[in-house]
């Protein structure tokens, strides 16, 4: 097998030895006297301990040794957290090769230094047609030459995909990569069957190309029967299966796939983790040492304890509270959709996510639709932000709205999509 | 006066515009159904309220309004931070012009965006002959053409500075920015004088530089006579000023500064803050939106609400005490240094900073003295990590090494150091 390393980028490549790899394992033998820290006495950091009070009744209480680690540079306060996720992606992936895992400071950071291990500037990226706003925003800022792929109602198509690659060999200069977001797909609601996902992981291993597995809405399934395009009323077992995921079948050390508490937990940790094969795990943890340090001490403290308070059945009950409410909230905005948005707009059911993505039949560009919006009462983001081509929607005379549904009351989503009903059918009077 | 703009890297200039940027404020309306939302909704989130128990007996209690802002998305829970942030840096530095501040995710996710806001790769960057190791890494690995310039005991040396500014503009490609660490210069421990930063602002107008201002231990000065080359023994008072500061002088809208908590109040929390001209505030948020997310909230929630509870006076009696114990633990290291380091380094008293820079007479590589550092038990960091060109202190024969004393017992810090004396005369022994 090669190795995984002929997949990173110059600025991978050319990243230096970092002067403290050798020192940090010598610092923590108590009979060394350590001149190579940079850091106050931790007898002046203001904090002695912390305690978060958990809305289900217990308490996490960081003892006084924790919260000195919590002050200190993230390599002495990840401990906990890093076991708990390498455990979890073992348990729930179990990943094929030689694989690690690193924490990210958020899942947009490290989308951020998972480009920048793999990308250059004139890269060729194969990208979802329809994808997450921010990643797009990377790509297009940092002067990748995206390469956008048809979404169906189950995710990426492979044959689009296969036929991108084609172009891209032929035109000389064949793709590098492929970022895909399988699960709840930002925007679409999509997510692809493990045959699918086999099929795509086959397409990149003939064309060699590095996948980007962005699963952020994984822990969000609306059924137990891995992301089937229906909901699933009763009360399901949250217990999760990774079996349709890359990194599950990543025999050739070709996958990075991305984690995060973000949509899980919640955002305000900035916490997230990669999986991928070691080579490219260094290769990340060298250019995380000189931008994100991979996040944040006290949260990576504060989280990490709380898992483990929590234990595996803790964190399960949350994630099926959480998957309930989801999958409540998007039976009510479909039922609202067909109520309000029937002749305006077409969609389909989301399979897991977020999002509901609806195709109006009348093209508004952003700056109309906010007006309207706003004159509405309703916010929704509009689809031009959501792809590599800014306006491409026009082309064939679509337009494309992104509209969540996270909010804590089902009747206001009902209601926001009865507003969003009301200036279509105004908008398209007006038209 | 020209507009700033004109520094921004194509990187920034490509930035496309956040779908988000016009969302948000109108997602503060309670009138508006937001249906643009990625969060899972706040009944889920765990946390109900969070407690800070602090070293000076008080507690800082985040109510559970503000520990559900905490877990949301940055922008929703910066406030508090920014508003310190903001009316200390005019209180300290009073910046002329049109000029705002941002939060980073750290001094380093600061410098990373920074860096990547202005740089291009290949582009010209003059930089302290001996610097910050992570930044020099970001540097190495972007491909940034970085030009060493001289630094004496006085910091950045004008005339070098000039020189290299001809240098490289005789060369056809001038330099497009200098990267300064003004106070307490990692490593060399070096300040700038007032008059000296004036003399190295007007080259900078004359060459049209944009100056990267990191002045991570702006509040660990050694003297309120600023950044004198000297150790004051009396209490003195702990009231800073930026008068020698460049983004004090900058009425050309050429400066980013760059301040971090992580020295003078704790590196875990992960929270620094850039002060710069707005339209490069405004890139910046740009690039930290899909990146940095400019840190955690969490962290700035209680960061924010700990500066609010101690006020400015607690925040002065944080800083005093921690700058005596380093003009203690200084003055420790100074005397050892004396005491057995003469014969075989050189070295002079560091007027602010964490940092002895110390030149050995006989010159070690980086492996070599790790092996001898680990036989004595002390360790260090080589000074080959601190310059842009590695291994540059072979060139004239000798060699440094950067020592810091942070350490909490000075007599740990003596005997460091007397350790280092003995391997360094066995080195000698044995070349």
């Amino acid at each position: 097998m090669a190795s995984a390393r002929r997949f990173l980028s110059k600025r991978a490549l050319r990243t230096p030895q970092n002067g403290f790899e050798d020192l940090v394992p010598l610092m923590k033998d108590p009979r060394n006297v350590n001149l190579s820290g940079g850091v106050p006495p931790p007898s002046t950091y203001p904090m002695l301990t912390l305690q978060a009070n958990l809305k289900d009744g217990t308490t996490v209480n960081l003892s006084q040794a924790d919260t000195e680690l919590a002050q200190r540079y993230p390599p002495f306060a990840w401990g906990k957290l890093r076991n708990w996720v390498h455990s979890t992606t073992q348990q729930l992936h179990n990943p094929p090769g030689d694989w690690g895992v690193s924490i990210t400071a958020g899942s947009m950071s490290g989308v951020d230094l998972v480009f920048s291990m793999l990308l250059n500037e004139g890269d060729k990226l194969l990208i979802e047609e329809y994808s997450f706003t921010a990643s797009i925003d990377w790509l297009v800022a940092s002067g990748i030459e995206c390469m956008p792929v048809h979404v169906d109602n189950n995710g990426i198509a492979p044959d689009a995909l296969r036929a991108a690659c084609e172009e891209a060999r032929a035109s000389g200069k064949p793709a590098k990569a492929v970022y895909v977001i399988p699960t709840g797909q930002n925007p679409t609601g999509t997510s692809l069957s493990e045959d699918r996902a086999r099929e795509i992981y086959k397409i990149a291993c003939e064309y060699d190309l590095v996948i980007i597995e962005d699963d952020a809405y994984f822990f969000l399934q609306h059924s137990t029967a891995l992301k089937k395009d229906q909901l699933v009323d009763d009360d399901i077992d949250a217990t999760l299966s990774g079996a349709g995921s890359f990194i599950s079948m990543d025999t050739e050390a070709r996958v990075v796939r991305l984690d995060t508490f973000s949509k899980v937990i919640a955002a305000g940790f900035r916490l997230g983790w990669i999986t991928a094969p070691k080579e490219l795990i260094k290769a990340y943890d060298g250019l995380a040492y000189f931008s994100s340090q991979q996040g944040c001490s006290l949260s990576m403290m504060l989280l990490g304890s709380m898992l483990e308070s929590w234990g595996s059945e803790g964190f399960q009950k949350h994630v099926k509270e959480l998957q309930r409410k989801l999958r409540q909230n998007a039976q009510s905005i479909t039922k609202a959709a067909e109520e309000h948005l029937t002749g305006v707009a077409t969609w389909h059911t989301p399979s897991a996510g977020m999002f509901l993505w609806v195709k109006l039949t009348q093209h508004m560009d952003p700056k109309q639709l906010l007006q309207r919006m706003q004159d509405h009462a309703v916010l929704g983001l509009h689809g031009d932000f959501c792809t590599v081509r800014h306006g491409m929607s026009k082309d064939d005379g679509s337009c494309f709205l992104r509209l969540s549904y996270v909010l804590e009351d089902p009747a206001a989503i009902t209601e926001g999509v009865r507003r969003l009903g009301g200036l279509l059918r105004a908008g398209g009077s007006e038209a």
